[in-house]
């Protein structure tokens, strides 16, 4: 549940502000809110949500990953590493599940490069096996903004022929997106390592790191479900500096009409800034 | 399958490139690829991919995304809106999903401001229900991008109190985005309406958007599985103009180092441009 919707619990939808659909609601209770049984009076059909989970080994996971995006692109890829893995560890409710749900998310949501695809399936897997998807979605796109991709373990495996499906066992130069987004992501992979992002090289890269950022949210959801999850990264001094007045907290007058956690400086430079209001603060 | 992907298909990566995968895949087959049996040798427990679709009422679905997201944000209401009239349609597979692996994509991920969230769920069920969700999801951003939000009609149901869920009935200015992000979306309007991205007003055109989007989510699945789908929207002319040398198809020393399909000037401006490169053509 996120920030916006703290004042409007599930509870308080179904007996308070959301009376007036009770008609449709009715016999749903509820986590299962959403189930509902095919006619009234049948037995429910659905699952409790959210879904069990059972440790993954990260490294497992992370060849999945990479291998899942030579099949299903990277979104439909990244939910199919953990989904298939919980399928073979619990089975059911994960068997009744097409990870091609995710499928539109391929190249940042069918070739619009908005949201990183890797990003999406992953925390659509987060979404399925716990309530606190919000606190752990936000902590895996924190750690994908700092962190250089392929990672290290990912360039060995592919050096090494190691991964389930080898392409490629180039090394590449690794770079770091500050920027959820996967236009910004390729864009500066592409220019560091001089490769064009329609070559089998690109697609190689977002490969590894489907794989990356699958084997992190393993890490995540092993950490909080049986280990002790806290929150490594925080948003950039820079974004955190901008938001003291562009952030859902402050008031219109003082730049309260912006919202968002990526870090500002990844689209505004001075030069925007300077247009917002001459004497904005940033010129 | 996305354009990367073209030339691997799902077979392939059964019997081809994909073969060292051969060992975790045995027993599956064709687009149930992603469900397996719980165990080898017991009864397939998945559901053949894509679901069933029936028409729905666009209307209905409407008022639905909007409640949805006073219950469940941005992202898992719209896709509410659409599964739970499917729910009722058709049943199972329906009545085995939980609405919540979208919970994620509230505020453009956990808050990120990413990705439209409405956008994010409503493409989930294009792919639960179509094997073309790369083309119809990029229509419905597409669509997106160019039209004014939130709707005459949803601001004439909120005027009337006929939403289910009636928090304002002000009407509100309508802002195009020009863009499929959360951050963009929620800034221009905030701005024309001179409304901080905190207020409860802000929340309320949100909720109105998420049921102008999944009412035309249900316009073009109707159209697709019943009709005659023709994409109406094309990126913009500008973006194809600098897509002539920034795109997937370009090589790398003429700008291909870039992707994506978003109007670039919604980040770019000329300063930016110029900044690139002294004798870029946009400087």
């Amino acid at each position: 549940m996120s920030q916006d919707q703290s004042s409007v619990s599930r509870r308080n939808f179904l007996t308070g502000t959301g009376a007036a659909l009770a008609g449709t609601a009715a016999g749903l209770v509820g986590h299962s809110l959403f189930f509902r049984p095919s006619s009234a009076g049948a037995v429910k059909q659905g699952f409790e949500w959210p879904w069990p989970y059972t440790e993954l080994d990260p490294e497992k996971v992370r060849k999945k990953g990479h291998a899942g995006y030579y099949d299903g692109d990277c979104a439909e890829g990244a939910l199919y590493a953990l989904v298939s893995e919980l399928q073979e560890n619990v089975g059911a409710p994960y068997t009744y599940l097409p990870v091609q749900i995710m499928g539109f998310g391929g190249g940042g949501v069918a070739g619009w490069c908005t949201l990183c695809g890797a990003l999406n399936g992953a925390c659509a897997a987060i979404s399925l096996t716990s309530k606190d998807f919000y606190k752990l979605s936000s902590e895996l796109v924190a750690w994908y903004c700092e962190t250089p991709f392929p990672s290290h373990t990912s360039n060995e495996l592919a050096k090494n022929g190691e991964f389930l499906v080898n392409k490629s066992n180039k090394v590449f130069k690794q770079t770091v997106s500050n920027s959820p987004l996967c236009h910004v992501s390729v864009c500066k992979w592409c220019k560091e390592n001089e490769c064009g992002s329609g070559c089998p090289d690109r697609s190689e890269r977002c490969a590894r790191m489907v794989g990356d950022v699958v084997a992190k949210t393993a890490e995540i959801l092993n950490a909080y479900h049986f280990g002790e999850f806290r929150a490594q990264c925080s948003e950039s001094d820079l974004a955190h500096s901008c938001q003291a007045c562009h952030s859902k907290e402050s008031p219109y007058e003082m730049g309260g009409w912006s919202r968002g956690k990526m870090d500002c400086t990844s689209c505004h430079i001075k030069g925007h800034a300077s247009l917002v209001d001459p004497h904005h603060p940033g010129k």
